[in-house]
This record gives C-alpha cells, sequence and structure tokens, in this order.
C-alpha cells in the first residue's frame, strides 16, 4: 500500500493556555515513528476534525474527559488509513475514525486509541467528519430528536447555527416540521443557514440585538434551544422559551476561552417559572443507537435532505490556525485540516 | 351553622416590596361583607398557608402566575370552611382549599376564585396544608418521582430541608433507598430531620461550608437534587452531582427578595460536563395525576410512614409576622397561619 514511513510530525501542547489561543501553545515535533506491536495498527492520517471541544481539553477546567497532557500530543477526531496492521481487525487499506490527534501518524492498540472501522455507507469519507461524526451529524439527531423532543409547528432556535452540528441540527429541525431560528456570529454564516439550508431566519449576534431578534423572528416564543454557546446568547434565549420548553445544552463554546468559572446565566430563574427542562448530554451517550442514526441521516444525506459543507485548512502545521479559526473566524460549515491524500474511492 | 357576618378584615398590599420585607407593606383593612350571589360561596378562613412563592407573587419579576395587584388582597393558599352556598356543588359545612387570601372571609364564584371542596381522605384537616398540599407533598411526590426519578442507593440532596415540602421529599427519599443530606438554614431544623424524619444528615448552611459538607456527607456524589433555594447553595450542589445526575428546580428561595435579577449558577457548566437534567416544575402540571398522589401520601400518612408538623402563627393579624418568619425565622415545618376555629370533626 506504502512503504514504511520513518519519521512522524506531531503536535505537542507546550503549556495550557489562559484565554484566547496563541499559537505558542503547540510545537510540532519531528519523531522517529515505532512499528506496530502484536496487536496495534498504524495508521496514516487524512483528515483532522477541528472542534470547539479541543479548546475545552486543552485547559483543566472539569470537563467530561481528561484533559490533553501538557507533553503530549494535541487530542483531535480525525479520520486515517491503516497503512500497517497487526491485529486481526484492521487490514491495510481500511479507513478508520478516532482520536487520531494532531500528527502524521498513529500507532497503537485501536481499542486503547479508541479507533473504528468506518461503516461502510453509500457517503464519501468526509461525511464521517460532518453529517455522521460524534461533532456532527451524530450529536445534531440526538440533541434534537432525544433532547429536544420536538412537536411539529414548535419553534427551535439554534446557536453556532453555520457550525458543524448547528446547521445540521436546524435542517433536521425543518424536516421535523419546526420553524428554526439561527444564531450565528457572521453574515455570511446567517445568509448560508437561510438561503441555502433552509433555517427561516438567523440572527447574527455580533450585530443584532439578539433579545430583540427573538422577539421578532420568534413571536409564538421558543419551544426547543438547541445551545452551543451559552453566555449572554443562552440568556436571551431563556427569556423568551415557552413553558415546557426544553434546552438540549451540547456546547458552551462561549466560555471555554476562559480559565475561571464564569456567572451561570441571570434569567435561570426562568427554568423554574416557565417549567423548562436544561439537559446536558453527549452523543457517546447513545452510541448504542448510533446504527438508528447512521440509517436515518445516510438516507436524508443520499437524498439531498441534508447538506453539508467544509472549510478546508491544508496540511498539519495548519492545525493551530484552524484551531484559532473556529472561535474568531468566519465559519461557516465544518472545519477540517487535510493532512494526507485519501487514495481514490472507487 | 353560623350567623351572616357583616364585616371583613382584609390584607392589602399596599406597595410592592423592594427588598426584604416590611410590615408597611400590608394594611389591614376592615370591608363590609357582601352577600353571595347566585354561583358563588361566603367561606369562613379556618387556616392559611403561609408559603415562600407568596414572596414571588409580591413582586414584579417574571414568575408562573400574575403577581398580586397593588390594592389588592394578599393571595395565599387556605383552608376554609363553606358558611353560605349559592352554588349546587358546594354546602354550608364543606371543607374547602384553594386561594382564599389574608382574610376572614371570601366570597365569589368557587371556580374564578379556585376553591376546591377536601378530597374525603382519613386524615386531620391540617393535612390538607402539609402532606397533601400543594405546597407541601403534592410538590414533594412529584418532583422527587417524576422529575427526580430516583433509584435506590442513589444521593439525594434537598435544600429548604425543614420546611414543608423539604421535610416530606426527605422521607419519601428514604422510602426509596435513598442516602438522603438535607440543607437548612439552622440547628433546630437540621436536627428535627436527622433525628425525627430519618435524614442520613444535614447542613446548617448559615454555619457549615457547604462544598465541604456535601463533600463529607455525599461520598459517592450527588444524585439528585431537590432544589428550594438556588443561589451559592445550587452552586455547590451542581459541582458535586454525578454523571447524569437530575435537578428537579422546585424553588429559588434565596432570590425571591431580590429584584434585580442575579448571575445563575457559575457552576452552570457542570450541566453540561455531566450531562444533566435540571428541570423546574409545578405541581400543578401534574392535576390530572393528584388522585394517586392523595392515595399513595394518605397511606404513608396512616401507616406513620410520614411525618410532618406545623409552626402556627395565631390571629389573621399575624400573616405579615408569618412570612417574615418564613425567610428569616428558625422555621421547622409548615408555617400556617390559625384565622379562626375549625368545626368539631367527628
Amino acid at each position: 500500500m506504502s512503504t514504511t514511513p520513518q519519521t512522524n510530525r506531531q503536535y505537542i501542547l507546550k503549556s495550557r493556555p489562559t484565554g484566547p489561543l496563541d499559537h505558542d501553545l503547540f510545537e510540532l515535533r519531528t519523531q522517529p515513528l515505532r512499528e506496530p506491536e502484536p496487536g496495534e495498527v498504524l495508521v496514516r492520517t487524512l483528515y483532522l476534525s477541528i472542534d470547539p471541544t479541543i479548546r475545552l481539553w486543552l485547559s483543566e477546567r472539569p470537563q467530561y474527559m481528561p484533559p490533553i497532557q501538557v507533553g503530549g500530543v494535541v487530542r483531535s477526531g480525525g479520520l486515517g488509513l491503516v497503512v500497517q496492521s497487526r491485529n486481526p481487525s484492521f487490514k491495510p487499506g481500511d479507513l478508520i475514525g478516532g482520536l487520531i490527534g494532531w500528527q502524521d501518524y498513529c500507532v497503537g492498540d485501536p481499542n486503547v486509541l479508541g479507533l473504528r472501522p468506518l461503516p461502510k455507507l453509500p457517503v464519501p469519507p468526509l461525511a464521517f467528519l460532518g453529517p455522521l461524526a460524534a461533532t456532527g451529524g451524530l450529536t445534531a439527531y440526538f440533541g434534537l430528536f432525544d433532547i429536544g423532543q420536538p412537536r411539529a409547528g414548535e419553534t427551535l432556535v439554534v446557536s453556532g447555527a453555520a457550525g458543524s452540528v448547528g446547521s445540521l441540527v436546524g435542517q433536521m429541525g425543518k424536516m421535523a416540521g419546526l420553524r428554526v431560528v439561527g444564531i450565528a456570529g457572521n453574515d455570511e454564516g446567517c445568509h448560508y443557514v437561510t438561503h441555502e439550508l433552509g433555517f427561516d431566519a438567523c440572527i447574527n449576534y455580533k450585530t443584532e440585538d439578539v433579545k430583540a431578534a427573538l422577539a421578532r423572528h420568534c413571536p409564538d416564543g421558543i419551544d426547543i434551544d438547541f445551545e452551543n454557546v451559552g453566555g449572554p446568547i443562552l440568556e436571551a434565549v431563556l427569556e423568551r422559551m415557552n413553558p415546557f420548553g426544553r434546552v438540549a445544552l451540547c456546547g458552551l463554546i462561549s466560555q471555554y476561552d476562559q480559565e475561571t468559572p464564569l456567572p451561570g446565566p441571570s434569567s435561570f430563574p426562568m427554568v423554574l417559572m416557565r417549567r423548562l427542562k436544561v439537559q446536558g448530554f453527549l452523543c457517546t451517550d447513545f452510541t448504542a443507537r448510533f446504527p438508528e442514526a447512521y440509517a436515518r441521516i445516510t438516507h436524508w444525506l443520499t437524498a439531498g435532505k441534508l447538506k453539508s459543507k467544509e472549510h478546508i485548512f491544508q496540511g498539519l502545521e495548519s492545525a493551530p490556525d484552524a484551531l484559532e479559526f473556529i472561535f474568531h473566524g468566519k465559519k461557516v460549515g465544518k472545519l477540517v485540516v487535510k493532512v494526507s491524500d485519501p487514495p481514490a474511492m472507487p
């Protein structure tokens, strides 16, 4: 399939961030690459998935996984190609997904590394970083349908609307018969979700008064909030929630750059007064039901009912730029770093 | 049954509080009492139920019912006796419950006033202000079992532990096989719930470090929080919640004296990281299932498995004192104002 590589470039976390990201936190080192031992595989990185959660893993805040260790490779989801295998469940040429990390290759026990063969589905490989990814469609699917419990005719607000999760949540919401109002941080994102994805409206929180815009775009109140951002946006949304509304708490991106705890939403009493349900979730809580989600999302993709697009950075060396861009850039769609060429697909 | 009364004393809300309560907010006026018209009843007040929610109704904060009007009678739950009836569903001598208000008598359409005949159950009348009341056992029952979803062996924390709701929540929690840790504002309350009601522990938040005490008393973390108080207490509890924990949000007493919004819990991100469910509720959301709750609670009461006690203020004139006491006094059990003598019970 390919000659055995001798060296491996890896991005190492030099020190933890104390605020907005900074290039000096990461160092690209070239290391000798070891051979796989029995039970192990050697995987070439094709694409890295650049997600807000990486920012959380860089910090020592209480979180849902152990933080990335200082001196360790930066953790990151991605797609890879098996180059060598001494594990009977994997063979050279297999496409895999999992926590590959910011490096050209990874070598180790696939179970320890959390590497999984990609399911055989009639979709392009990048779909496994978007509509069929944990940090994409799987989160959108379980968050909207299981936590949000939508009923046709209700109003859904989704923050981070132009991102990899939010853009899919809104489209699934439209299929469920909801009024869908997005909140995004730039006009390109707002235009994308309203003109290309069918959202009913989208609010640019950087240029609009969010409370006034929510009042205008959600005349019947808000029944479901798919929350990716937190902070003042969540606060404004809570104030406009209808009784018995549901908040699917998926992310709090606005807080990930902060090392100290921030005040919670001052509209928190609305949870009581309006009898809301606010529920945090991770799509990995629903692993047993991934086959169901894969089947439905693949159907929507092949029927052209669910669209996605990628914003691709080129080369492993661009990973820190890509991560900064996700917080401060005009991101639209799924942010990906292409590390090496995938094989030609049949 | 009794001669027709000619006058009625009523507590009128003179102006809205802007902070801690103050006697000058209320004025006791004597008014002529009108006769009931067709469809109406005349009810003599026996007992008033003094609850934290009255403080909320006095303010104009967003809430779950319209605020009490300035110039209007202070809204309050209570028990009464029908003196005259021109409504075929009520007859003189009937015991009724509902939003009687701070007055000696109320007259009007029972449906408009929300007055209901008390169910015929083998319990003393005061049970309908405690274990069988909306602001007592019904809230405890639906909040713990429906929102809290307890499983034997889990740990329950209940704030406002010595109060009318909290004291019942903890006892129901013990029956459900939970470890029960209360939080209360005085040593009398802590002693009552641990020595008389069987709580495993109780923390005095005024004299103890709540975080340290929770760590000591909840060695396996917290699975269910029955929240009556909010503020720093909720914050400390959220930090110690286990993954997939449930917060039954019943009250936020610590905020009811505040006219401006307070910051929400700074540990709010735990809702995401630990995948918690935070759900506000009112027991009136479960009205259709009151018969089930009445039956179970009555069984527990008659079997001696559920205890309650009242703290009784004497006379309508004491109502403002009683309401102040609920926020600042050493309250243990259900706070009641006795307005007139109930009839002798068979």
